[in-house]
């Protein structure tokens, strides 16, 4: 592939609005924070409303807060094409995860526009409302409801403070029963999702391709593993005579990370919190909380795990005289993108000659949830070091240009693409 | 020695002083909490001294809020002999820790009176203010003004809201000035202080010995181990190419409890808490505050142990490509008690024919502080299954009387021993 000053143009372009909507953040968090139902959120939200106005699309808030910019195609009775990712971000967060596959697909539309290419089908641009983790322990807010998958429970989650999430959707002027009404389902079919992305990890960088098309996002098996011990003096109870829950409950951080280390393939296994009950300085700790999670796109691998870590936590665990209560909670099973969304777009980077592997995406994604609405797939540009969730998360203009062209020609392929099934 | 009806009435009286002040405890919380200045400490602080004036005693309380019973010696002269303990507990703590000691000197002045004993010197009882650990950081509050070791950067210690100590001693009714001010070598000569108090360890149980006279008080080091590692995202980041904090961390708390595990004589390590710096869920932990503390009466293996650990430390986590900062401070060095003192003990439980071993301190009491201003000895009664800091803290009746009959004996006899030097 060439760089023509056409690919330089889109660069400057998507970095201008990359930078742009970047200065909407929480001035008193570090690096580009743009949470959800913040106030920065609430502001950048409009920039995005006009930007997809000045793109030429229809817009419209569906009932979850998901902005959606329609495109018109030339059949109004053939199902819809879907692209777009969101514009939040983490705590501390970057400017490109989400971000690119918003601004990327309204490139996209420009692209189609500037080329005198009309699509059949509607193309559906949509900024998912509150994709990231957020106090109520629910991400995808938006792709989730409109997956019809945000319960009312959901709705009665709450935060550090005891504030529901339902309260949060109504101080952010978004009614909470409508937002258990947005089932996408209900009002229309879709012929597939395409998202871009970044990739959040090192492996393109590492190879030094600019293209990962995905083949499955990791399944997330959470785990919360309460050890018990007995509260000793820690002064005056001998060594050999302790049931320590912190000794114990690092053993387990090590299990964990030998478990992960293991892994045949794509597989993470990370603890990222030990919590300990007691405050005082003197105590041997007599009750200890761990927060794990393992991740794979190899489902047999993943439910393998379960056992084989508590086999050995417990082991360990009894060792010290300690007990240990294990939760396993399944935040997503592993999902595949779809072979026929996934093989259009490896057949388009090949006709570009943009160099490309297949990846797993070891981060979840808007598309998990777009995945029970169509056909699905996923294309990854480089993140610089693999950096992400950070203020240093960086991926050149340049490789967010050449993902945004195989986007635009994936979406112009999967409008004349049969697809058969949803995954 | 034989359980005379003496014994047993004294048991029955002692175990009813004890039910009676456990009454004064914060609701609230769970066990036996009467923490240092809250209101059931300030009610029961009104309970001893009506219980010192009932035992005979003149009663004032010094300007570091410690209350002090005098009863005149024959000679005024004379350098007075001390005893007490403290009548505060820890959060969730128990009925026995400092209580048996404040309790036991004023039995001790009854079997005074009861048979008919003067002592040539005064004997001072003392409940001493604030033993136990607290919020600001500063335990013993009390002997450590009285031993002059309490400063005025002390006073602006803060709690977890911003309240500074010296705040704190004024709402209680205390004048911060005067605490530093309460320095009582200023005032009197003391020919020697001895504390009665429980073993909060398993030792003496288990040997079946009812009483121990302590050695030493174990010197306390403290450690913060602050690991910085690298915030990635803990679903895309390889395992290969990881700095995670918490598992460098995990390393650490597996190396003190080695080193713990490995001390020749009495030694114990115990890492109280650990902290991660990130509450998300999918973040690599980059930054993890570990708190350690290694105790001993081993001055040399103690010195010893933190260039040990910190080797083997910076090790492990230079192996997980993760920075470590160490920061030891000394909470208090070893303080052996006085061997005039001990084997004064140590021949009157002989006389009485009471089974008794030498034993180290492993907590720290307020005979640290008194230390320094008379020479200081300990007896210990044992501690059901060795439990102490806890709701099921307990020492049978009859071993506090004992422990008592042997507070009063060497009482007697230490006010005609000549003691040479402070320790």
């Amino acid at each position: 592939m060439h760089t023509s000053s056409h690919t330089i143009e889109a660069a400057e372009r998507l970095g201008a609005g990359i930078t742009e909507i970047s200065d909407y953040r929480e001035a008193s968090r570090p690096g580009w924070t743009r949470d959800v139902f913040s106030e920065a959120y609430r502001e950048s939200r409009q920039w995005t409303v006009h930007r997809m106005k000045d793109a030429g699309l229809e817009v419209h808030t569906d009932g979850a807060g998901n902005i959606v910019g329609r495109l018109p195609g030339t059949n109004p009775n053939a199902p819809a094409l879907v692209t777009g990712s969101h514009t939040d971000t983490v705590d501390g967060g970057g400017r490109f995860d989400g971000i690119v596959g918003v601004l990327g697909a309204l490139d996209a539309v420009r692209q189609l526009r500037e080329g005198g290419t009309s699509l059949t089908r509607d193309l559906l641009v949509v900024d998912f409302f509150g994709e990231e983790s957020n106090p109520y322990g629910l991400s995808c807010l938006g792709s989730r409801a409109a997956a019809g998958e945000l319960t009312a429970q959901d709705l009665d989650r709450t935060d550090y403070r005891g504030v529901t999430l339902g309260e949060s959707y109504s101080r952010f002027g978004l009614d909470p029963a409508a937002t258990l009404n947005s089932h996408w389902a209900r009002r229309t079919g879709l012929h597939a999702f395409l998202e871009l992305h970044i990739e959040q990890g090192p492996t393109l960088e590492q190879r030094g391709l600019p293209l990962g098309i995905v083949t499955g996002i990791a399944g997330i098996q959470r785990l919360l593993a309460v050890f018990t011990g007995s509260p000793d003096h820690a002064g005056t109870r001998p060594m050999t005579d302790r049931a320590d829950a912190m000794v114990a409950a690092a053993e387990a951080v090590l299990a964990v990370r030998r478990e992960g280390c293991g892994a045949p393939t794509h597989g993470v296994a990370t603890t990222t919190r030990l919590e300990s009950e007691s405050r005082s300085p003197n105590v041997v700790p007599s009750l200890v909380r761990m927060t794990s999670e393992v991740r794979s796109v190899d489902a047999d691998w993943l439910s393998g795990v379960k056992g084989r870590l508590a086999q050995e936590i417990l082991g360990q665990a009894s060792h010290h005289g300690v007990d240990v209560d294990f939760t396993w909670s399944t935040d997503n099973e592993v999902v595949h993108t779809h072979p026929g969304v996934h093989d259009t777009a490896a057949r388009v980077a090949d006709t570009l000659g943009v160099p490309w592997m297949p990846v797993p995406s070891g981060a979840t994604h808007d598309a998990v949830h777009m995945a029970t609405l169509a056909p699905m797939g996923m294309i990854f540009i480089p993140s610089k070091a693999g950096k992400s969730h950070c203020p240093e998360e960086w991926t050149d203009f340049a490789d967010v240009a050449t993902g945004v062209t195989a986007l635009t020609q994936t979406l112009i392929a999967l409008d004349q693409t049969t697809l058969t099934g949803h995954s």
